[in-house]
């Protein structure tokens, strides 16, 4: 990853900047070593003239209109898959790159679907500024972790169950889960406007669309997302994905199948070596990765590594993760992207 | 499983009377139909000289001492494995049944493992009163629905990760919960005197004591107990157990690997007809098993019923479940034990 890249150059700007991502993209952007880049906010009608306060200047809030990128250098989209689809075009047309962290172009075979440090190299492909893909918070989760151990192994299937946090639906949603923590202690009914059911307290399958094969959009989302990332159409990925009471970050089960054998202690080894990844594994203080501890945090925390006993020796692993949904999972991503595409090339005017 | 048997005969003994898992079998036993049968109740020192109030009646709690299971038929025991290991030969020399719920017996080759509707037939065996051991929760609920598609099918391998409520550890697991949820919304810091990290808006790893090979003590159990319930020492059982923020029901994503094919429309109607199962199923209304529905509810809820495609075409199914821990998971299941000890044997006298 190139994370010493100093974004001071450019002009970014932001799609969707009033959401839950798109602050937790400023934020990182704020936090950002190296000259300030200039910003320039959108969102939707109802924001516009706001402004927005990012390292102590006020930046106002613009509409999404023809001409909006002019000037702009890399655009980074969190505002859903429809105005993803109808605004991407325009950043191309004002000469600017497009990362987007929605689903609209991500299994379009002409868009790098890309995780920097698991396939950077996906960008080479683009010969002038292009729309460049974030995949979903759970694939990226889940390959941070897995891709070290699929180079040297090589992953036949992994089999994943996911404990999601509320971030992954919008910051209404976070809210709509503290709320509810309110309501239950004053002894209210609990309201639940975009879930429809209670969620503190409570788990549920994940609130995605459910396809003619059972599985749901985010379990999809899983198995499509890897094949293109890693580049390999065989790999089996079977996911069930649950909505966990919990505020800001994902943790994930992960069960993985090798072509070729790796021992538990070899697994730690490569995983404690790899950038972006915490080892969080002691049995002695029951310490792993925990998602109150991973929020607000760069790193995907790896933890529970052991050999899978259902499987031949050294054939199997199993993990635990945990990885901030709004960071890892989409802005630290998405910002790690445009500072791929910097150091290939020279965005800056 | 012989749900119509009448009570009304025996004197049952409750160790661990006071314990979440004992005023649920009290409530259960309460709520039994036919005569009322007799209660003896035993706990802790503190609590000796209390009285519960049972169906109307004030029923005094008891010291254990020896003699104490005298003209006592069935004891069954909720007061962890050392109280077991002590006085559940006491019950024996009585001449009572000891149904118990810790996992101090369990893997004793001479005691029956038993899930009624699953493997009742384990307690033929028994040829005098004798200890029959509940199973551990996680076990019960994942075996309660795999157990007919096995039957069909025949599984070779499964792949469990758990979403664990508070109640596995006990009332005052749930409280803690509970209390953290009160200092969340009164910006007070979270106390966890029991689990020593936050719970609310968290997961963990299951705080079972981690083996050799990785796995802790409640994966270990999944595998152990499946062995000895299913009688196949061969089938595989891999999993990851966590706790969530929930009060008191489990649930579990489970990947079933087949010896022979079953398809998904099969296994629904399969599982639809199995007592004990309440299929919850239905994409429109994203409706699936919820702990919070499954909560003070005897069956264990199956659902997000599909072919795992990253098998064969039917050699595979992925369920989500939810089963009540303190009722499946403990109590109903140990109630259900005594019904079908009652069934086989004249116990009362």
């Amino acid at each position: 990853m190139q994370k010493d890249i100093d974004l001071g150059a450019l002009t970014v700007g932001v799609v969707g900047a009033t959401g839950a991502v798109g602050a937790e993209f400023l934020a990182l952007i704020a936090a950002s070593p190296g000259r300030p880049c200039r910003l320039r906010l959108y969102a939707s009608e109802r924001s516009v003239g706001r402004r927005l306060i990012v390292r102590g200047d006020e930046v106002p809030i613009e509409a999404l209109a023809t001409g909006c990128f002019d000037g702009v250098d890399i655009v980074f989209f969190s505002a859903g898959k429809a105005i993803a689809r109808q605004w991407a075009p325009e950043a191309l047309r004002a000469g600017a790159w497009g990362v987007d962290n929605s689903s609209a172009f991500r299994m379009d075979p002409a868009v790098p679907l890309v995780i920097p440090g698991v396939n950077s190299d996906a960008i080479d492909s683009c010969r002038e500024p292009s729309i460049v893909a974030v995949p979903n918070c759970s694939t990226i989760i889940a390959l941070v972790a897995a891709t070290p151990l699929h180079r040297v192994a090589g992953v036949k299937r992994m089999v994943v169950a996911t404990y999601q946090a509320a971030s992954g639906a919008g910051a209404a949603a976070m809210r709509e889960l503290e709320t509810q923590a309110h309501d239950f202690v004053q002894g209210r009914p609990l309201k639940s406007p975009i879930f429809g059911r209670p969620y503190l307290f409570n788990c549920f399958s994940h609130n995605s669309a459910i396809g003619e094969s059972g599985y749901n959009e985010e379990e999809a989302k899983l198995l499509l997302e890897t094949r293109k990332i890693w580049g390999d159409p065989q790999v089996r990925v079977t996911a069930t994905c649950v909505r966990v009471p919990v505020l800001r970050a994902h943790c994930e089960a992960i069960a993985l199948e090798f072509a070729r054998p790796l021992d538990p202690a070899k697994a730690r080894e490569i995983l404690a070596g790899t950038p972006g990844i915490e080892v969080v594994d002691d049995p002695a203080t029951n310490s792993f990765p925990e998602p109150i501890v991973a929020a607000g945090r760069d790193p995907v925390l790896v933890g529970r590594i052991r050999g899978d006993w259902s499987l031949e020796p050294g054939m199997g692993l199993q993990l635990f993760v945990a990885g901030d949904q709004l960071r890892i999972g989409a802005a630290l991503t998405g910002l790690n992207i445009a500072r791929e595409i910097l150091a290939r090339t020279r965005v800056a005017r």
